[in-house]
């Protein structure tokens, strides 16, 4: 069973000092994952690290530059947070490898992502744990635009056939107008009433189009906060459960 | 036309103390390659930086481990060098991209090694200079081996119909036995009697197999010294001229 785990930027840096990790949340994240036995992929954001460079250099996930300077800076960035993550899961003998999107995923003039995941497969298959993160990659046209971590999870989730993903965030699910997690999501109606219609871009930060996203993947996505991280690697409910393959 | 260039571990780096790179044999490259305006993709050797941590933790292209921490550390080795490249590169505006091996390439149980270059391709269309390395990488049922920085030349070139190879080594070229440069081969024949027969391994420090795998290339390849690198990249005839696809 291959489990494809998301922990947000802001869950494991300190989104309000420029690189700085959040130690002790990323601590109880490796802690937490000591537990997994069976295939794991791990994909981190930016947080700090990657958000201040990708802004200072004005690159989005849309919006590239030819600066390579700039991509260097962003992707240099990035590759310090996942080194810190490395070097704590390695602290715990968790078989972490990085696997870097630049180096592997480019998208083409329309914006459609290509992600080779052979790679990540046979790491995955010899034992290792893969660790991707928010990144900068090559764009038709556009030089380099920003990849978001969420974008790796849905492509590699897919690429992999994953059977269950799982989004940590700083949020402990999807709410509702109560501000109460809703336990579960089978199609888009269920939350239309919170999120707005389904022509509706992003009203509640950027949640509106991850549920959609999730929901259309062939595997459950569960969106919970870091203290349910455990509970949801040992396979009890947590946070928000979204499955749109019925 | 699409240049693959060569720099070997021993040019860029002193080979006789660890981790430790020849801050004035690299400078000297950089320089060099400030001229280049065409497509081109640089693909450095390990040098004091993997060879050490390879031997360390038991590995070589065809012996593998599943201790990741040890092939963890050996990876880190080649990017710690791979960021001095790539510092040097930017120093001169060179819009160098690192492209790391263990994120994109993978080897089945035959030891046949895959390496999409589709990342590759789309950053060189978008003006970019990726900078490639010798790596460990997932190889089925060995956990990782070492991926040579001769192989990614060689696939790399094949995988983007490269139009010319240059091999920047710290020999001047494929030898005789009279130690003269050999200033061109078309066939294995020419070479047979200094480098031994066709079945024969690698008996002059694996240039016979380098030469037999430039032979079997369609592009032309050069090997040379660092010396001869800037006429090399001016289009000028220096050390051994391989081509095999006449």
């Amino acid at each position: 069973m291959v489990t494809v785990l998301k922990l947000g930027g802001s869950v494991i840096t300190d989104k309000n000092t420029p690189e700085t990790v959040d130690t002790r949340a990323l601590a109880a994240a490796a802690d937490a994952l000591m537990s997994v036995s069976e295939p794991l992929v791990i994909v981190h954001g930016g947080g700090s690290f990657g958000h201040v460079h990708a802004a200072e250099h004005g690159i989005s996930t849309t919006v590239g530059t030819t600066n390579w300077d700039g991509i260097y800076a962003v992707h240099a960035a990035m590759k310090r947070l996942n080194t810190a993550v490395l070097d704590v899961l390695h602290d715990r003998s968790i078989p972490a490898v990085p696997v870097h999107p630049l180096s592997v995923a480019e998208r083409d003039r329309d914006g459609t992502l290509s992600l080779p995941v052979s790679s990540i497969d046979r790491l995955l298959k010899e034992g290792a744990v893969p660790v991707l993160h928010g990144d900068v990659i090559a764009h038709e046209e556009h030089g380099a635009t920003v990849l978001s971590g969420d974008e790796v999870v849905t492509h590699v989730a897919t690429g992999l056939s994953a059977d269950r993903i799982g989004i940590c965030s700083t949020v402990p699910g999807v709410l509702d107008d109560e501000d109460n997690v809703i336990e579960q999501i089978y199609s888009y109606d269920d939350v239309e009433a919170y999120l707005g219609g389904s022509e509706s871009t992003d009203v509640s930060g950027g949640m509106a189009g991850k549920v959609k996203t999730l929901l259309s993947l062939g595997a459950p996505a569960t969106i919970f906060g870091p203290e349910q991280l455990q509970p949801f690697l040992d396979g009890e409910a947590v946070g928000t459960y979204i499955d749109g393959s019925q």
